[in-house]
């Protein structure tokens, strides 16, 4: 029988595919999915797996109850300048589930989004399933930078949204203030609502700006968040979104008619980690070195890497090595040293590959090594 | 800024609103949500919170690890005659996303899916979220039995699915060999979906019959469960959906584009629950019990009780008690009495209240003693 026409053309993630295909080699060192390798602070767990055998986990309010959504205004006041109370966030299961949901609640059919290419692969997918259209604004032939005037190009009376990842996933860039002050002056002037992914806010290398700071833009600023990059917590599936006071029920009427609530366990892990888990420079630390290390050595074999400036990825292009495209050349990369990547086609660009730095630098230094003599033996 | 239209008409569940309102009241029974009072058998959440402890909740596979899937086809096979294999199964967070990602894969706009009024109230948004039609089928009138004359007069060319909550929320009633051969025989003629909520498979009183054992409509039958109600863990969020094979893939990407993976604690505890926890005797025992004992109480002051047998709701008309509208029924009760119930047009019906069993056979006497000494004094 027929199912629904969108469902039926979505593709599985070629992220999933090539992690999967990674697992029929030995020796493989699987840089694929954004994974992270480090555990979460260890007394976190223990406090939390204590409270789930002395607390049952009953149904959570949905979007959260009121202790966990303030955990959130507080960090995002203290640290990002925000000015919330409760009546701005709403919990999710991870940040998919705060991207298809505001999605789902914004989006009327043939709505537009602007997406910057290269894009996080699972952002088109769940701005499609809103029988909406993303519009691709390739960044990559502007040095990954974004103008006011680029912008502009794109905006038609359909446009609902523009949409950003910063940090950004899959280029590690960050955008700087005067990149913000342009989309921010856009949005001011347009009814467009401003999505700002920035799942990897703690992962900045040197300076990270929130959207949350600027007042002129509040009412159609909407953020999406969660603790899998910043305590590594993927597993936990903890999301939130905030979004402007007037919409609030909207969101909760959402996630509850999608998920009912999120897991009680995770909300308490939210609270708790929000509160006394807030200083992530160890992290950044950890990413950083292996970021500036990686950079050194395949710009040195020849790649033409997008310097990073935060979460956990190197964006690079190969045509000086290889003039496959990007699937050939991952599965081609996967076939002859063992290092598993993800092609640049899963965000748009067919002359890239995507690199994640979730492997200590020992074994980073083992991928530059099978690299040079893939390269070498060419 | 406008959003999403079908969000915009939204309205916040009302069992949330009246568990909400309960909560002003000192000393209240709170008979409102399907929160069991009963605890998960202690050891499995030890063993959980132990396997937390040692080892990092990383990201799950999409729809769950082939482990938790065949804990779930066993299940089904063992206990309910399917025929499944791990290329039927995917876990989502709760039943909940079961049923709206279930939705969102079958329907296409303008769909019909037929619903029995009185239904779960979640049901009716995640399908006009779709932007498809609930088609309501009034069995009230029919004495709260479905016959396949009742159906077909439904049915239309935009027939895309019909769905049961079996045993039902929010009557207790289990469907009869009868009624399902009746119903299997639509799906047989038709080309239409079966969705099969089986929530409450576990709390049957007396029997229970899975559409899983019908393998002539077995191409067009989705069934959604979950562990919140067999096994109290509501706030795990662990649901699934067993689903034709043919389909598995568009189910997995469904659920992997809204909410990427499932906690990875709550699969475990799937997994474990139903490979070591299957009895559940001890809990239908008990809801059996209070079931029993409230209806008996009722109908002898006057209320006209829809005959319980499973799950844990009651489900009664209370005309020869009041001529208020449920609503206000509700809040008058709650009001005088302390006791927070459900009004029935949560559910589609405004002569009725639904009652959930979730407090022990003390707290029952005592609600029986306030409904006693409120209705004597009118």
């Amino acid at each position: 029988m027929k199912l629904n026409t969108i469902v039926e053309g979505l593709q599985p993630s070629l992220i999933r595919t090539l992690k999967q295909e990674a697992k029929k080699y030995p020796n493989v060192i699987d840089l694929t999915i954004g994974e992270p390798d480090i555990t979460p602070p260890k007394q976190l767990v223990d406090e939390l797996m204590e409270y789930g055998k002395h607390n049952q986990l009953k149904y959570a309010l949905s979007g959260g109850g009121s202790e966990v959504r303030q955990s959130v205004a507080d960090f995002y006041n203290k640290k990002y300048g925000g000015n919330y109370t409760i009546n701005n966030v709403v919990m999710n299961v991870g940040a998919s589930e705060a991207i298809s949901s505001t999605f789902r609640t914004i989006l009327n059919p043939d709505d537009e989004v602007l997406v910057m290419t290269p894009y996080f692969l699972g952002y088109i997918p769940t701005i499609q399933l809103c029988y909406a259209k993303p519009i691709f604004v390739d960044i990559s032939k502007n040095d990954f930078k974004i103008t006011k005037e680029l912008l502009q190009k794109y905006i038609t009376p359909k446009t609902k949204a523009i949409l950003f990842s910063n940090p950004c996933n899959p280029t590690g860039h960050v955008l700087s203030i005067e990149e913000m002050e342009d989309i921010v002056s856009i949005i001011e002037e347009n009814e467009i609502f401003l999505v700002a992914d920035e799942i990897y806010s703690e992962l900045a290398f040197y300076e990270f700006h929130s959207f949350a700071k600027y007042n002129t833009i509040r009412e159609k600023t909407i953020i999406i968040n969660g603790l899998s990059k910043s305590h590594c917590m993927t597993g936990w599936r903890i999301g939130y979104t905030i979004c402007p006071e007037k919409y609030i029920q909207n969101f909760l009427n959402m996630s509850f008619y999608t998920v009912s609530s999120v897991m009680s366990l995770s909300l308490k892990g939210a609270e708790v980690a929000l509160k006394n888990y807030t200083d992530r420079s160890d992290l950044v630390e950890i990413y950083k070195e292996r970021a500036e290390y990686l950079y050194t050595e395949l710009t040195r074999l020849g790649f033409d890497v997008v310097k990073p400036k935060g979460a956990f990825y190197l964006f690079t292009k190969y045509d000086k090595i290889s003039n496959l495209k990007s699937m050939e050349f991952s599965l081609d990369l996967l076939k002859n040293t063992g290092v598993a990547v993800v092609p640049g086609i899963s965000f748009g660009l067919n002359e890239y590959i995507r690199i994640a730095l979730t492997v200590d630098i020992e074994k980073l230094k083992e991928v530059i090594e099978r690299l040079e003599k893939f390269i070498t033996k060419k």
